[in-house]
């Protein structure tokens, strides 16, 4: 295949990446000085090589145990699960958590076929029984995160003095409340704080 | 820099891609196999190694001549003249050139400093002595691409025997009246046909 057909071809394979949009970037790296598309290529390489998962939390890093499992200033007595390793991220840019993660690798989800043998729990739950006092459940808020979080919850209220708590839900910051849906209004009104 | 930071970084370089989805596609792209960034990774060295523009016509290729400067069955006689190499692409699409192309590298925009010396008029000139009976131009219906059309229709008539024509602009395949602007419509009316 000609260099410039095969690059299309890889760029269309990535998610929300149509045809023409790979189009669009090949020829931004052509006409981009040739270091561009080396760098990328380079930076690529590196994620392929390096990058693997925590073999304590699941998170993917190019360390094992990964920043946050390594970090002694993060507060090792909480522990909260998420589904995917890239929620990590949003959850650090919010600045509000200082404890560990652990990654389920997805959400119980029966259409799918994905049981509770498909995700980490056995790690979680040994992790929960060595110390951790608070287990954060911070699973999507969509049907399957929901009855991921319930699972979870079920099994780990067999932990002797563990919390179980599960991240708000209400009404986003920024957003409007004309336009939110009425689950989510519902939700805003059950959670609702004395001001 | 660590690895993943490193890939998200040069993914946000790309045109049309934020952070958000920058992450997005490495999140992706790390929980595929490891052979698709590879894979992409040698697509892009492939192309920063192997196309160059062809020293012909200025379009971007692995070979030298291009395929269309090099293929014997392209009607030689005729030369579609377009702004950038991703445009013959899209003419190519539409199944209706069989003639060679010429990519001017850009338009004539006094506001951005691009002028006539800036773009590959000289090859053009020559090309167009030398056995062209038909020039296209082709550049885009925009300010600067009418005004590029005005310049080498105005060096172009010097040329003995040559056919100057431009792309018919008017209502696109598909579109709606009603949501047409009025130059657009304007260029219909004065190109009409009869049925």
């Amino acid at each position: 295949m000609p260099a410039i057909e095969d690059l299309v071809t890889e760029l269309a394979r990535l998610p929300g990446i149509g045809r023409k949009t790979a189009q669009r970037l090949t020829y931004h790296l052509l006409k981009a000085p040739p270091g561009e598309a080396r760098r990328l290529a380079r930076a690529l390489d590196r994620v392929a090589a390096e990058v693997k998962a925590c073999s304590r939390c699941g998170n993917l890093s190019d360390s094992d145990p990964c920043e946050y499992c390594a970090n002694p200033r993060r507060d090792s007595s909480a522990v909260c699960v998420v589904e995917e390793a890239s929620d990590i991220a949003a959850i650090e840019k919010s600045g509000r958590y200082r404890g560990l993660y652990h990654v389920l690798g997805g959400r119980l989800s029966p259409l799918d076929g994905v049981g509770p043998e498909d995700l980490s729990i056995p790690g979680l739950m040994s992790r929960l029984q060595d110390g951790t006092s608070e287990l954060i459940i911070a699973t999507n808020p969509s049907v399957e995160g929901e009855a991921t979080a319930t699972y979870l919850h079920r099994l780990a209220s067999g932990v002797d003095g563990l919390r179980v708590t599960r991240l708000a839900r209400g009404l986003p910051v920024g957003g409007d409340l004309e336009y939110a849906d009425g689950v989510t209004i519902a939700e805003a009104f059950v959670g609702r704080r004395e001001m």
